[in-house]
């Protein structure tokens, strides 16, 4: 209980980021508002008169500006309570875009908004101190004791049994494949981002890890990891909409960081069983709100279809097959009211 | 944080109270449906046969069993925890139509009753621990300090205001007007129920309370303000939809008596900051997951409505208006499957 300065730093730039992130996309759209008034094409038609548009580039530096923010945030405070602030990125992109787009916020969305907030005060106030690292060294002890190993190993052979067997067969019939395979792979991901952050963070304070070969083996596995869990990501919200994936991938992904930085980074230790039950209770709730969010975001949707945003997903998913360019599908994508806030979880891979 | 003996006991008792009162609206309905099913008339429409049916009064008894095992809790633990653990009997009637009565649960409400069970753990684990009592007279001491003598008279003084000023005026347009009225009793009920209680257990552990005037005096107390409360309740509900009228009912009354409880009882004393905060936070949760039920009960009933149970809402309102039978409103209300949950606010009058 109580925060400490180092959690503290983390909490804040948690914070930041999903201002920014949340913003972003409130930003972006409203650039792509403008664009298509300007030129009668909107992106999701195949217009991209939206780059010559300020107001969008705005956006993606916010964007670029909370995701910097996030990654630096691992680097202070553990992952058990920055992941799930994630989830406050929703909030903010909700309650923006009830202001600003007018898009009116469903009563239970709103709701789930306070629920959200409430989940993450729980989660805060019962977060456990991050550990003080001296080098990448001590990390590296970390991520190879038994345990681990032994969670590594494990979602290995998970991954390796979901690509090859399971994702050929069901893959296109089954939202819990490909979803799990990033799910999976992002657990990694926080963690590798982590020691990374932490490393160049050390770094940063004078105590040189780049002359490590550890620093370097980190910054690969984030380097694989991060590419597999965009792929699988694209794959799964290419096969399925949107509103499933999001929902069941936040899930999953956030339990399962949590799970693998509780092994790592053993938050756990020396907390007492009231305190980690308060964590998991608040970690529920934030799922909950944001679960709710989503759910009620779809009855608005279902509704009262506003035609303002270009793009359903299925159309920007046709669009975005076989193409690389991620920001080109995130932008698509974004610019539909309720697509904006489930997108966030995309960039929010680490 | 740490459960005492005391909050112990008075935990098991509230859990067991939600319970019993839970099941015993799904008892009820079950009778009422066999009653219905044997004379072809339902309650709803003016039919008594329900009083012929065995299992109507298990379900009776069951419900007062639970009411008792409300009223010993707040002998043994404080306001603050027992209180809102009363949305668990929402929960449990959910859970057993669903089963029982296979009335499907709504998926959000499923997420409503799960996070109900998250914010009572939070507040179970926060709890403060109940003070040691042992004579009526300190319990009229903490009810004559100044501070909650304050709160008593701004009670009083809004409750005249609403009574005499606005019930008249806009009482029948104004759903807070009733709903206000009853709430501000309903957190003198249950201070004084707390008193009456703690001296009843008193008495029966040897220490005889019945001997000081102030026992008496606070089972008049408790007298008045259940009555008035009821009355008031009564009204309200004859005035509006359940559905509007209970959840705006359970989160007044539920602030207003935790509110009254930390001032008399100073239970969060002693209490460090964030506990206080995780409290407030847990309370939020189980109001917001209570708010959520309610809703999404409303959302299933106006999409697949069920014949099944005997009377609408107004209906059974309209039968009881000057009618002072409250078992029998109670009864023609529960029926309908929306309306069993809300009904058991109206029990938990304490």
């Amino acid at each position: 209980m109580g925060l400490s300065k180092e959690n503290l730093k983390g909490l804040i730039l948690a914070l930041v980021s999903s201002g920014f992130i949340g913003a972003s996309f409130i930003i972006k759209k409203q650039g792509l508002r403008r664009a298509a008034a300007v030129s009668g094409v909107r992106a999701g038609v195949g217009g991209y008169y939206y780059l010559l548009e300020p107001l969008w580039w705005v956006g993606m530096i916010t964007m670029i500006v909370g995701e910097v923010a996030n990654f630096v945030a691992y680097a202070f405070a553990p992952a058990v309570l920055v992941t799930p602030l994630g989830a406050l990125s929703i909030i903010v992109s909700a309650v923006l875009a009830d202001i600003i787009l007018k898009e009116k916020l469903h009563n239970l969305g709103i709701l789930g908004c306070i629920m959200c907030i409430a989940g993450s005060v729980i989660i805060v106030i019962h977060a456990p101190k991050e550990q003080p690292i001296n080098s990448v060294l001590e990390i590296m002890h970390m991520a190879t004791q038994p345990a681990f190993l032994a969670y590594v190993g494990s979602v290995i052979v998970l991954v390796f049994i979901l690509v090859f067997h399971f994702a050929p067969r069901c893959g296109h019939t089954n939202v819990l494949v490909f979803t799990g395979i990033c799910s999976l792979m992002g657990s990694l991901s926080v963690m590798s981002v982590k020691a990374l952050g932490t490393s160049l963070k050390l770094t940063f304070e004078g105590k040189n890890q780049l002359i490590y070969p550890e620093t370097w083996f980190f910054m690969l596995v984030v380097a694989i990891c991060v590419i597999m869990q965009m792929n699988y990501l694209n794959k799964a919200l290419d096969t399925f909409n949107t509103a499933i994936v999001s929902p069941i991938y936040y899930v999953m992904f956030t339990t399962l960081t949590i799970l693998a930085s509780v092994i790592m980074f053993k938050d756990w230790d020396g907390q007492s069983g009231g305190t980690i039950v308060s964590e998991i209770c608040g970690f529920i709730v934030v799922l909950s709100g944001t679960i709710m969010l989503h759910a009620t975001k779809d009855l608005e949707r279902s509704s009262s279809f506003r035609g303002s945003g270009p793009s359903s997903p299925s159309l920007s998913a046709r669009l975005y097959t076989g193409n690389g360019d991620m920001l080109l599908k995130q932008d698509e994508e974004n610019v539909s009211p309720s697509e904006s806030n489930m997108c966030s979880r995309r960039q929010e891979l680490y």
